[in-house]
């Protein structure tokens, strides 16, 4: 067996590992009882720890050394596959194994102590846990950043995505605090004008999961692949042949969960898309979290808030609560006015897309200071705050729950996460610039509810090229251009102040 | 570190690994969509071959050996648990880990076909899985004998119950084939004489939910730790902290699926009882399969079926159907005629008590030839018949679904494990005749709804032993007599013929 071939098996077996963790990962979000949350902690440590162990071990050093030797015979697929394998090799090798155990079992149960305390905003018995989280991810970053000559941060989000830097990053978020405050007065006055009819609940649950499903459906998700639950706080997990999705209901509004769902659709369907024949190997993985967001914000923002989408899922939508098709109330019109509502607000997966980002800008500058040792983690209720005031005139002083300890992502150990949202909106704009250009009666067929050709064109542009090459080749080989906030900006003038 | 604080360190990490494994088995059998099977077939198998590989690792028997020379400083917990280690480490050490990553790729994969199979009887798709299956089980049940000295089929027995052996089973059986065909007659006389009343359907699924998780809650599941879901064939999974029950609806017959629950959750008592302090080693965990279902049959057949359960339960259930507390049709009395109701049925889960041991012995004797190649897979829908014939008058020629292929067991490579649920029964009734002289006023807690009384009983003397004794001294020492069919028979005939 070559070298290469002998890792590819190697790869296959740490493939099949990840799977097992997706789904323990899955289970305890949305299945797990209470009271088993200990021993699972335990549980998933153990396990990442042997993925570690596999990533890491000594032999996948020797046998890289010599695949590489032998890299002219591989084709371009096999040698963008070694490259992943020599990342994932140099990322691993930089932690020691305790580190890594240590930090599985404190992110498990930071997350779960988050889910216990967020309620009652108790945020003194959830600190400590942060702190320790936080302690051993600085310890992580400080090593991956040595081992690659990067910061810390730098180093974190490269690990989200490849090639990422804080220079690009603060470059794109610049330009974005220079538009966008004076861009919300406009649309905040303009919107002022023309409120949306309020929709008359309570909303069944039961109704709003067979809307969510059948739209869902529409958009191309795979049930035969994938299944769609509840769960504290929505997300795509699973693996490609068994993807899943979350949401969360609550009776007096079906908007947010439906959106949420068509949102978390896009991740599934770049997830269900990739290389069906290097599924089992690295570069037949997403490519990056920018990207795997630039699919669900395409669909959710691009897409599923656009007016062809929702002139025909109003139809659906009336039909899911027995709605009279002559109420205004129900008409396209005001949904696409209640799903294009710009509102500054507390709730960053609430948010709309225009001060979305400034909720983005606001964890990514925590995140940056944090990782500096200008901040710690008890720091973090009065710098959200300073920043909240700051970015969107908000006060959080008194509300934890909206404020620092409304998202999952901290507390599960996900920092230099949060960019990713808000370069993926960037790139959604950008991307979609392109399908519209490309695909023929692109807008006829989604307001007759057929994503075929969309997702059609989704498939080969980007689901199908797995991670070939990096987000930056990707977004420049499909769009003919650098990745640059200009497509977004004219999205949002088009949207928010022309249409 | 003395070698014996080694090995608890090490086995805690297996207890993780296998944690994870329980997870990955009900998630599959519960939630997983039908496309995610052969992915998740390799996942298993991969998590498999790790499970074998610490298991036999070959430290693990240099530490065993050390541990073993000064065992004299163990208390007899540690002592009881050094003896389980010992016993995982030669059933591993004489299985090679192609062959338990090829065994366990094969289990998942037959059963993923059985499950499909099954409605439409396409018994010739299953059967290549089941062959291969097969081949590989016995392979691995050779080497188990050579390694223990015992025969292939002792060697499976022994796995699902140290010391148990097929002469044992032989004896007990054929005491029951003696005494059953005489008594069934009697019964079913008996019984033409006052028919049950039909219950009036249908029942709606989820109002049957909400009856089951009441009933359930009343014998003592913890839902803290432990949850209830569907899944095609009923069973009892998941770890002691998170304890996990499946049943099944159907929405003409709410009897079945209620019984079905309280049966499980006897199995999910004594997991969610096993010895806190032991939770993370060999001899904190279930005894054996026997002395599982032992537990099982003891809250359904002893209790559940009893009178004074049914006084309680008669009241519930009316309230979970709205029904009329004077309509006889709901009384108590009616409802514990359908469950004693004994029949001559083709399926072993539906059976009553009297017919279910003979579906056990049909299955034992197919088996044990099985294992002395006097049959071949491809032989089984003949010999089922032909037992089925012999031992219950039915033909089940042209009725595979309720033939061979009614039980996972075979499909999922459980071989050696259907004699626990007939020596389970036997156990149930052996056990629960000490608790009726032991606990005062038994009976008058149950018909109250108090479970605690038994619950506690058993804690004590059954589920707070884990593993500390084999089957038979646990027997003993409870009971103060071996196992043997006297308290069953005796049981069967207090019921069925004098009551």
């Amino acid at each position: 067996m070559t070298p290469y071939k002998a890792l590819e098996q190697h790869f296959r077996q740490i493939n099949d590992l990840a799977h097992v963790f997706a789904v323990l990962y899955w289970d305890e979000a949305t299945m797990m009882p209470l009271g088993g949350g200990p021993a699972r902690a335990n549980a998933m440590a153990a396990l990442a720890g042997i993925l570690h162990q596999r990533r890491s071990a000594p032999e996948v050093g020797e046998l890289l050394e010599g695949a590489g030797s032998s890299a002219d015979d591989l084709s371009l697929w096999q040698k963008a596959n070694l490259h992943q394998m020599q990342r994932a090799w140099v990322t691993s090798t930089a932690l020691p194994r305790d580190l890594v155990t240590a930090m599985q079992l404190a992110a498990t149960t930071c997350e779960q102590t988050w889910r216990a305390c967020r309620p009652s905003e108790d945020w003194a018995a959830v600190l400590p846990k942060l702190e320790t989280l936080f302690q051993l991810q600085r310890e992580a970053a400080e090593r991956l950043g040595e081992q690659q000559g990067l910061s810390p941060y730098d180093a974190l989000l490269d690990a989200y995505e490849e090639g990422l830097r804080a220079d690009f990053v603060d470059a794109m978020f610049a330009d974005l605090k220079t538009f966008l405050p004076g861009f919300l007065e406009q649309v905040l006055e303009r919107q002022a004008q023309r409120p949306p009819l309020p929709l008359p609940g309570p909303f069944p649950l039961d109704q709003q999961e067979r809307l969510g499903r059948a739209l869902v459906r529409t958009l191309g998700f795979d049930f035969e692949h994938g299944r769609m639950d509840v769960s504290h706080h929505p997300f795509c997990g699973g693996v490609p042949d068994d993807t899943r999705i979350t949401t969360r209901y609550s009776d007096d509004d079906f908007l947010r969960a439906l959106m949420g769902s068509l949102h978390e659709t896009g991740h599934a369907l770049y997830q269900q898309g990739l290389p069906a024949e290097w599924r089992e190997q690295p570069v037949g993985e997403a490519l990056g979290m920018a990207v795997h967001e630039s699919q669900s914000l395409l669909m959710e923002m691009q897409v599923c808030r656009g007016r062809a989408f929702l002139n025909y899922a109003a139809g659906v939508v009336r039909e899911a609560f027995g709605a009279d098709a002559g109420d205004p109330v129900w008409s396209a019109d005001n949904l696409h006015r209640h799903y294009t509502r710009v509102e500054r607000g507390y709730i960053r997966v609430d948010a709309d897309e225009v001060t979305y980002p400034l909720h983005i800008i606001l964890r990514y500058e925590i995140e940056k200071q944090l990782f500096a040792d200008q901040l710690t983690p008890k720091d973090l209720p009065e710098a959200w705050n300073e920043g909240m005031q700051k970015l969107l005139g908000l006060s959080t002083v008194g509300n934890l729950k909206d404020g620092v300890m409304q998202d999952v992502h901290w507390f599960g150990g996900l920092f230099g996460y949060f960019p990713s949202y808000t370069l993926g909106a960037i790139t959604a704009a950008q991307l979609f610039a392109t399908a519209r250009s490309e695909v023929d009666g692109l807008y006829d067929s989604i307001e007759q509810g057929d994503f075929a050709p969309l997702v059609g064109w989704l498939r080969t542009k980007v689901h199908g090229q797995g991670s070939l090459m990096t987000a930056d080749a990707l977004v420049r080989s499909v769009t003919g251009r650098p990745l640059a906030t200009e497509a977004f900006k004219s999205h949002l003038q088009a949207r928010y102040l022309t249409a």
